[in-house]
């Protein structure tokens, strides 16, 4: 598939933009968006327009829909070819370098659904890509969810997000943190959803996403075998206004739900 | 000081076991303990085998107490030189091979308080040292704190731990939750506690800890500038039986404990 090379090949353009910036962020420009805490950073942008430019260029007659500058409003014609960035998802880890938690995420949806996705992690190394209907992987080899079968077993990450939505995060999340076998917290969606695609995490909760936060990473786990729904069990697209998301390796897909009281 | 060149003696050693280890984790041998998911791998048993041998070589008369084996009673006489360790910490993290998170942790202690204390993290590569007067260290290079000065701003690590302390965590953590600015949980004390001494985090809540997962990192804290204390505010000893900690860059610490609930 055509995309899925494209997305390969600008993944590893601009992880090495990302790695190339990442030793002396200390001096990169950062600014602040919605709130003190909603960082953005000359490298995202850079790392968007290296995208988007690509995509002129290989797929003139796209939508694009991203993070930064004016694309983050989503497309008029949900039914049209869509083209859904993230240049770094994570901002926070990569300015204050704690984890490789963060990453690149790129996304091709047809009717508000991904049907081409990859997701790199420049601090690790690792590359996710994933076709509708034809796997995931993981560095060339197939990525598969994890057998747990039960959220005492399983680890899972609540992504506490920004503080507007930190209250509503603690509420709904609570009973899931206290039966979970282990929680975690990297607040990079796309880096989380790719760890449920290759074993090493069981479940992921937010209750406030956008559309470029898990594009890829959706696709990405859906295709290793997990699943992928709103707060509520209803079905996931890309631009039907849902916010919240809950993604795990279908096993404990029932049980994390049942877990979750409504807003 | 004989004892901190020691201690980077027997991270260095032991950081080679553990870095020998990791990429072959899936087929390490690993046994639970008081519950299904507090893990135990042989490589903890040889890393901590490694460092007592050292110990019972080089400082014989000393007390040890430990994470596993017989060792995890404490000592006898609370002020007499005792060697606190950690073989793994973040076996979790270590065995599904999710983060860099983990560390090995050594200190010693007199009276109760650590006076040299290392931490390395295999996975990065990152080696911590302190001496209680001479400052901290992270790879050679002296670590600070940061300058955040408010909850708020603060990139606040809240370590869920164990199942058994999950409702305690849910109950008490809530309100800083809320009120930080980045909330994270990687799960591995003596790692966290680094990232406040090299300013990557700037808080750390947990309820429930052993000696061995702070010895280290309490003092690294400290000499960084940071500050370390009970939940309710009172200093901390290592053997006082206590089991709560708040730790900071010291300028949020009156903030985050006030957003503590009593017990």
């Amino acid at each position: 598939m055509e995309e899925r090379a494209f997305i390969e090949r600008m993944l590893a353009r601009t992880t090495a933009m990302a790695l190339e910036h990442y030793p002396r962020r200390a001096a990169i420009h950062v600014s602040s968006k919605a709130n003190p805490n909603d960082l953005l950073t000359e490298v995202d942008l850079a790392i968007q327009d290296a995208i988007v430019e690509g995509i002129r260029r290989q797929f003139p007659n796209d939508a694009v829909a991203a993070e930064e500058r004016d694309f983050s409003r989503l497309p008029a014609d949900p039914g049209a070819r869509c083209w859904v960035i993230d240049p770094i998802d994570g901002t926070q880890n990569f300015v204050r370098g704690l984890f490789p938690a963060f990453g690149i995420s790129i996304a091709l949806a047809v009717g508000g659904q991904p049907v081409a996705g990859g997701v790199a992690i420049p601090g690790t190394g690792d590359v996710f890509l994933a076709e509708r209907g034809a796997g995931a992987t993981r560095n060339g080899r197939a990525a598969r969810v994890s057998d747990v079968r039960s959220v005492s077993m399983a680890r899972v990450e609540i992504d506490f997000a920004g503080p507007l939505e930190r209250r509503e995060t603690v509420n709904r999340s609570a009973e899931i943190v206290c039966a979970a076998g282990q929680v975690r917290c990297n607040s990079a969606t796309a880096a989380a959803l790719c760890t449920i695609a290759s074993n090493d995490m069981d479940g992921f909760f937010h209750v406030g996403l956008f559309p470029w936060d898990y594009a890829a990473g959706m696709l990405i786990v859906q295709e290793a075998g997990g699943k992928v729904t709103r707060l509520d069990g209803s079905p996931v697209a890309l631009f039907d206004g849902g916010l919240g998301m809950a993604a795990t390796n279908g096993h404990i897909h029932d049980e994390f739900l049942r877990l979750i009281p409504r807003a």
